[in-house]
């Protein structure tokens, strides 16, 4: 994968948790993932159509994403429910629409489907495709989530 | 949605299906959703780009995926493991494609991602569109399962 792609994803992460929910986030070092498996309890699918197409995953612990969403919308949340979900879908589309309009800047095409929210503990995410998958690890205060991105081999 | 976006992911369903997977699938009457959920063991989530924008998503109980893998690859499954997650891969990239095909046929011009793969026991799929979900069900003699389509509203 281009690394110019990875960038453009860990910005929109960080900037889109700051002002949509007032949450500071730390990225970790990306890393290839070999087994393109994730685990978590809140996702975040959007795919992305090229060339090259590919795709991109939020996976949130509960604990994670409860304190996130408490924080945007100022309200406190113990389990997840229909707001939890409603926002983890709003992230996504303002996590991927960022990081398009980045990489459209830098001359790469993207566009981006509506976003899929699973939810269910433990689930496991898995990214189709035969090139690496990157992963961009995060901490917050309440936990850690991590930002998964796909692409095809080819242009890109 | 356009209806007309509703049986070129039927048919794909049901072609695929036969061919690749040797097995005979009842499609039900399509019907929209207004919960956008769906509960399922393994699904495939394929993103859509337009204009409209949209997703798709294949959505298996256990026993149904099992045994249709059971079949598409001539081997007996029991648990849901790696194969069963790269053929759930294959089928909602195939259909996906085929559907985009016939779409394009009727003057409709979609891109499709590449397809991320969710499983763990009952976990929930949403659709993040405004508009309803199609959803379309589907039987098989080992249980059943089902595809939905999401389109935003627009040109769709």
């Amino acid at each position: 994968m281009n690394v110019d792609f990875i960038n453009p994803f860990l910005s929109a992460t960080i900037g889109v948790l700051k002002t949509m929910a007032f949450t500071e986030v730390q990225a970790g070092k990306p890393f290839l993932k070999k087994d393109k498996i994730s685990h978590g309890d809140v996702s975040g699918i959007v795919g992305i159509t090229g060339p090259p197409n590919g795709s991109m995953s939020l996976t949130f612990s509960k604990a994670c994403i409860v304190q996130i969403v408490s924080n945007m919308l100022g309200e406190t949340f113990q389990e997840v429910n229909d707001d939890i979900r409603d926002a983890v879908g709003e992230l996504s589309n303002m996590i991927s629409g960022t990081a398009r309009n980045d990489l459209g800047k830098k001359g790469f095409s993207f566009k981006t489907s509506i976003p899929t929210v699973v939810s269910g503990p433990a689930h496991e995410i898995r990214h189709m495709c035969k090139a690496p998958t990157i992963a961009i690890p995060f901490k917050t205060t309440a936990g850690s989530f991590v930002v998964e991105i796909s692409f095809e081999n080819g242009s890109g």
